[in-house]
């Protein structure tokens, strides 16, 4: 049982809350019974009560209210490569990160691409949204010109409604950062709206459903 | 300039940090300039540095960041009418009922009606999730029994495939709690996954955008 903070696998952990150390070190954490019940083996995993006293977990925890489980498990980076791609151009808050990683897993078994300017995945901000997505669908990084796909951006003011392109595989749906910046020079469709308020998960949340449902042979 | 923490402006913002406060008073606040200029005339709004000390102002804000503006405003409940409404059934988180009301005033212009069990849409996590929809259309409450549209229920173990499902007009979404309950009896489809991992949110948003795609008229 660890009582000391000093302990080496709590300064670790303490660690992972910078990016700079998840890049020098290639590892991250996870917390929560959720997130680690889903995940491949770990690093190692503390346990409040079993592992660790709960007030030293709670100390290096990230959550306001403290948590009863961390694990810290190596990074893994996918191949910017299937029959559909979600390629990430500044989107810079790690929610939306990791709620775009769960909703591609989920509608499409989608691999999402970051490109320059995004927020990094395995934030504990990121992973926690991603929920278990992040284990099974691991993100890439790439730049788009690295990608050999047809490529589709959506911006809200393109021309084109997104029902009324031609989805042919393989695609990369391409969205740009909060702030509405999308790379430039790319065929680009809009999301029907009756107002100006989806933020960028929304939107790709609704772009995976439409084009997996079209890639399937729906009209 | 408001100089004391006992000034009575201040402790109805902080009252309306309470749901029984809310409720009392028929009132609520909103936080930050997005939220406040997207907004209806209020009951009051303190500007940090112009009508209060910015100390006093955050110490009364809900976020952790502190504020720059706050606004009081009436509480306003629509009527459970429309071509398509959103019915959510014990949707707890806050967030979740938040991020709900601005799909569906950005996809669909649809009003979201609040049966027993669901977070308070004028909570301040929520009412920050809706961005400016909470205002745009206020949320209604009512029993399932009273509304009297066509219901469809979002279930994911539902052997129908919403894409396969009509859609006429008048018609009631019916989303269940985050634990998935759903209310018994209701014709029911499910959004095609390949990870079961849509929390009630992002199923909203995907149902709501086919529903309206297919209300217009496609295919």
């Amino acid at each position: 049982m660890i009582r000391s903070p000093d302990n080496e696998k709590l300064k670790t952990i303490r660690k992972l809350q910078q990016k700079r150390w998840r890049t020098k070190l290639g590892l991250f954490s996870a917390e929560g019974e959720d997130l680690v019940e889903a995940a491949p083996p770990a690093e190692f995993v503390l346990r409040a009560g079993e592992d660790v006293e709960p007030d030293l977990l709670n100390a290096v925890s990230t959550l306001a209210s403290g948590t009863r489980v961390i694990g810290v498990y190596r990074q893994r980076w996918a191949e910017p490569e299937g029959d559909l791609l979600v390629y990430l151009h500044g989107v810079e808050d790690p929610g939306n990160v990791g709620t775009i990683i769960r909703s591609a897993h989920a509608l499409a078994d989608a691999t999402v691409v970051l490109g320059p300017g995004c927020a990094d995945p395995y934030s504990p901000k990121a992973v926690r949204a991603s929920m278990g997505s992040i284990f099974a669908k691991p993100p890439a990084r790439a730049e788009l010109a690295e990608i050999g796909a047809h490529a589709l951006a959506l911006d809200p003011y393109a021309e084109r409604d997104l029902a009324d392109f031609d989805m042919t595989a393989p695609l990369v749906l391409v969205l740009g950062s909060e702030r509405g910046d999308i790379p430039e020079g790319l065929e680009a469709a809009h999301i029907p709206v009756h107002a100006d308020s989806l933020n960028v998960a929304m939107a790709a949340t609704v772009a995976l459903y439409e084009v997996e449902r079209r890639m399937r042979g729906h009209a």
